[in-house]
């Protein structure tokens, strides 16, 4: 159970209602997720999380579906189950394919492996790699 | 300094030399970095964890560079200076252009954040991502 | 469910009833809460672990409910979801205000945030910060 | 060494000079640190990551110090060496003596320590605390 | 409930049935947990998973029961609580006493507490461990 | 460098100087490593770390130099440098064979690789893992 109150549309004030009308738009969808529930507790951080979320997450030079990729690989390291469930929902809405989920697994997978490796012998980086 | 001996070609046993000459020959460049040269004090170990990586991160369902960009994600969720400084050379080896970079930039400071954040409110799943 | 059994007042031994009292009698309550009947399987780590804990998190010359603000930034880091919840609650006893608990939330997010931006760019510390 | 290059003010484009004038006339100081410099190669993140910080960080319910207490504390348990090591330069800056120093340690400590038992533990939220 | 379908023995293929097979016959039981029923999606990662497994949890220079104590301690520190199960499960299987589970509890608690020490401390490595 | 000045034998106050003495003792060498000197800022935090960790890392049901394994492995998923360094060394020492080491190298890698995948799945704890 979340330790901060989920706040309805019902119940929002107005400056929350027009970030949660713009959530809804930008989707195609009446549903508002949790997350932004929770952030409604404070009206001005919700607006500016959405707002920088919307930015970096639409097109650009990275495909929105990769960014959902490297969304997921983040919380996953970082172990947020709720950030997960969600990027994954987001992932497969725009197109993940299993066999690209699949692949994902593994990539997620050997990166955590060779972290563990690398981290444990202590390896000195390259020189070449630092030009 | 790493916390293991790092094995030159010219030290290494025959085992590991096949490994090394695959390594070679697969990047196309006589350049073997240390982390297999740490690796290589177990050649079993070295073996398999090239070949997984070689299959893993090749090509597939998503592009590799995609999955350089996945791999450098669980690095700096994990802080391996070594992984994060390796597989950035890889990504622009692979032809990451620096708005590439700052947007993958981008995507990691906003899922490092908003994981901070469904955390610290211990939000629930939605239903709705549950199916 | 726990991995380690919960042991209850009246099947404890008396050297566990003597740690519950003082936990009872510190906080002027009869709860005791599930981190310290699952540590009670070994008495002598609960005793160690409740007077470090009774000492560090006590008065002195960083105040007690900011001290409760930082086991909530750390307990989130390390996604442990038990801790979370019952710093939460201890800081919210201790006097937490909605608006203070809204800052904190907003501080632990830009802290993730940030961290992920200096760790991708891997941004060596300036020399005056060595000072 | 960083993989991003560090824009010095000198070479840097005009809606970035802005952003270093204000980082400048914030702080009361010349000195730009590295993290602003590396964040300078996406001026519109740069611009947004600061007015963020400011805000964050700036007066409130909860003390600018002891944000930067809570600040440090997410940096360790991320494994930001670079934040970890701006963070005390802010902290002391803004005031905070060597014995709160100490105790922001020890809670620190006490913190990842309670949470590793927590964790190996797998223990469950006591009921009360969900309320 | 998992992002992705588990695969039941009936409903698997070919190469799926010899990996199960392979699990309960290595295993003395029928059981196959849920970790493998996930993996199965990808039917050449779940043998390649499962077939480093078998080899690294073996017998070898350090104990199968050590291992597992290991293999918590990491489960532990990155929060995952499907695999803290799993394991001290496979630990009890193994013969872990509660003596033993104690200790270990006991040693993760006192290592997440002293990294937090030298973290926040940021001290240098003694040049007589770099030797 | 570290954020905390490092007190040498020569200028420490008695009470650590009684510390200092117990540690070369308890080792059999004159040598103090940087860590203690950190923490001796803090004179009782000092004595209360050192006795904790004497009396955990000592003879028990586990074995002193498993216990260094599980130091390490949990060193390693906090990225504690310093840690890894300082019980690697500390590992050798308890006699460590090189053999060991690459096995230890393996479950750790192992150990993570598969909490990945655990996490990325969001698998279910199976029931008789409960129970």
């Amino acid at each position: 159970m979340a330790t901060m109150q989920l706040i309805e549309y019902e119940d929002a004030p107005q400056e929350v209602k027009v970030v949660y009308d713009d959530i809804r738009k930008s989707r195609g969808s009446k549903f508002i997720n949790n997350f932004w529930k929770g952030l409604a507790n404070n009206p001005e951080q919700l607006k500016s999380t959405w707002e920088n979320l919307k930015t970096v997450m639409g097109e650009g030079e990275i495909d929105p579906l990769v960014k959902e990729f490297i969304y997921i690989a983040v919380s996953v390291a970082n172990s947020c189950s709720y950030c997960i469930h969600s990027h994954t929902a987001a992932a497969k809405k725009k197109g993940m394919t299993e066999q690209q989920h699949a692949e994902l697994l593994s990539v997620i997978g050997m990166a955590n492996h060779t972290n563990g490796l690398a981290t444990t012998m202590q390896i000195d980086v390259d020189e070449s790699f630092l030009q």
